[in-house]
């Protein structure tokens, strides 16, 4: 990324030499981000972020639609990232049809439970493709077989998934795939949306018509090179990753079996390898996740991008976890810098910690 | 910003210590970025780019009046960038009454003229506070002005005037500026909306709920402290680096004023220190430019976010100019690198281009 922050100035759009010089970065990019997925290099649109890429999926197509006359229906997965659920509801404010999908108790959205939710008038089924707060992952073929029968256009929020698990846009039968960079090693501020070449989508952004016209405004030209490199170098491995990280996991929720009122989030489903949500009965979540960062310990209270929010997991509430329970939640995330000596001295710290916050509440106090 | 993309990888909405940092660092940037303009912190919105907030200003208030059933009238100047018009005409399709307010010869959008293009209805009037192609400056206090008495908000596009002319957010009676990272020296991929704490907008990008819900999305979190960065050191010293560009400038135009079928656009008119824009009887602005890049100098013709259309300048039609001159129209930008050496060389190249290219044409061969 470096060159096109310090020396390498060109706008992407301009004629000239520096001009081509940043196309030709971004293109390179284009390439290596479509790779990864397995789509082609045309069908990449880059964006500001995997939620602006949720919020054009779901607006730009539905701006193709019937406009403002007669609106469909859509269909979204309970469990979807708020970006998702805020443009739904958005467009169920401009009159369209809003079904939510509930998941079994496991997280998953079965091909039963999406069928049973879809209407002759279903123009658009979104389901996030690995969960961001249990690492659940969904059968997107099964999935986009279901919305294929009633005509309707699928979109996969794969923001959590790429990179960790192999996917295939092309054989998927999905038509709109969602990514973000950060989520890959590579820079914030960078996403992605894939769109088939048979399908049409009105941007979100209108101006100097980059993208193909998808998206306009001057290319972040570092940021997607940084995004390009990731998933270039993300894509090497994919296997050999899991296999450590799962084995991290497992070593980890080994332990916490151990601990009386833990109870794990999605552990009969298959899982993102990295990433273990639990629930300490007892224990409010927010808490934990300040007294283990005095510890030297990043963990996080269901998802980040609502970490502001006071109100439980929607995700967790949607899986038939109690308010109660949900509170208490935690997510850990490993990394490949991370190794079995930090998976025990966490989970020690997590014990202790646990034992001390259900001390202090007066309950849970034995047995930790 | 290599901190922030390097090492300190938390994500502002984490409540651990690395989500802090990060959430620190972007509040210090929107206390930089306001304070070039004037405004509060507050009222600073971060996006992905000025293309975004053109379109977060203009569809965001569209989207907090008279949800669907009787939008209102717009009014946008002739000359805006691409990214409003290109908003304000999405609007127009969802049923505002778009008015176009033509500039005089000159480029400028006068108070008088402005007036005339009003409707009680019109809710939203949007001007560039200086254009991007010209350079030529509008008088904002005036303009806002003449919006206020028939109750209508002022959003100014400020991209290109931002750290170039004394912006004051708060006297200016503006409700809404639009700014971008990268016309400041920031980098590529971050700008900002101003928004007057007086005034509710809705979200063009729906989601995590950041940016006080007007913006979601994971934060560029290095790009916007290089915006922030940018705003202060481009704060210091406008009016030294006006006099050493005007200058500059002077000097290129009376060379190009030697040679015949020249017209300088908006050369009446109070305009930008740093942009010259001409243009050259029969000879191809494209084809130029290709020229001068051979020769190292890197320019534009019109807007670089419009380089890949065929179609003459917006701007320039507007002005009155014809069809035909607008084809041979060039865009010189000067920066603090360049000298009086650099102008006087890049004045001889384009006099040797411009015989060159009429000698081939056929036309225009004697006289320069």
């Amino acid at each position: 990324m470096l060159p096109f922050l310090q020396q390498e100035h060109g706008n992407p759009s301009s004629q000239h030499r520096h001009g081509r010089a940043a196309r030709a970065a971004i293109e390179r990019a284009r390439a290596q981000v479509a790779s990864l997925i397995g789509a082609r290099p045309g069908e990449i649109v880059f964006t500001g972020s995997g939620t602006e890429a949720n919020n054009l999926a779901l607006k730009g197509i539905a701006a193709t639609m019937s406009p403002g006359i007669s609106p469909g229906a859509l269909a979204v997965a309970a469990i979807e990232h708020s970006s998702v659920l805020g443009a739904a509801r958005s467009l169920e404010r401009a009159g369209w049809r809003l079904a939510q999908v509930q998941p079994d108790t496991q997280g998953r959205v079965t091909a039963a439970l999406l069928d049973a939710a879809l209407l002759p008038a279903t123009r658009l089924v979104s389901v996030i493709g690995a969960n961001n707060e249990t690492g659940v992952i969904q059968d997107m073929p099964a999935l986009s077989a279901v919305a294929a029968r009633c005509g309707a256009l699928f979109h996969c929020d794969a923001v959590q998934a790429a990179g960790r698990i192999p996917l295939d846009f092309a054989a998927s039968g999905v038509h709109l795939m969602s990514l973000s960079a950060h989520k890959l090693g590579g820079p914030k501020g960078v996403g992605a949306l894939a769109v088939h070449r048979s399908v049409d989508i009105e941007s979100l952004l209108h101006g100097g018509g980059q993208e193909s016209g998808r998206r306009s405004g001057t290319e972040n030209v570092a940021g997607i090179v940084g995004f390009g490199r990731a998933a270039e170098l993300v894509a090497r491995g994919i296997e050999t990753r899991a296999r450590h990280l799962r084995a991290l996991r497992e070593r980890l929720e080994t332990q916490l079996r151990e601990i009386p009122g833990v109870e794990i989030f999605g552990a009969q489903a298959e899982r993102l390898p990295n990433t273990s949500c639990f629930a300490v009965d007892g224990v409010d979540g927010g808490t934990l996740v300040l007294k283990l960062d005095e510890a030297g310990f990043a963990v996080s209270s269901g998802s980040a991008c609502g970490s502001a929010s006071p109100e439980p997991s929607h995700v967790l509430l949607a899986m038939g976890v109690t308010r109660e329970r949900a509170y208490g939640a935690l997510r850990v995330s490993f990394g490949m810098e991370n190794d079995v000596a930090a998976v025990d001295a966490f989970a020690a710290c997590l014990r202790v910690q646990i034992g001390q916050l259900r001390q202090s509440l007066g309950g849970f106090a034995t047995g930790v």
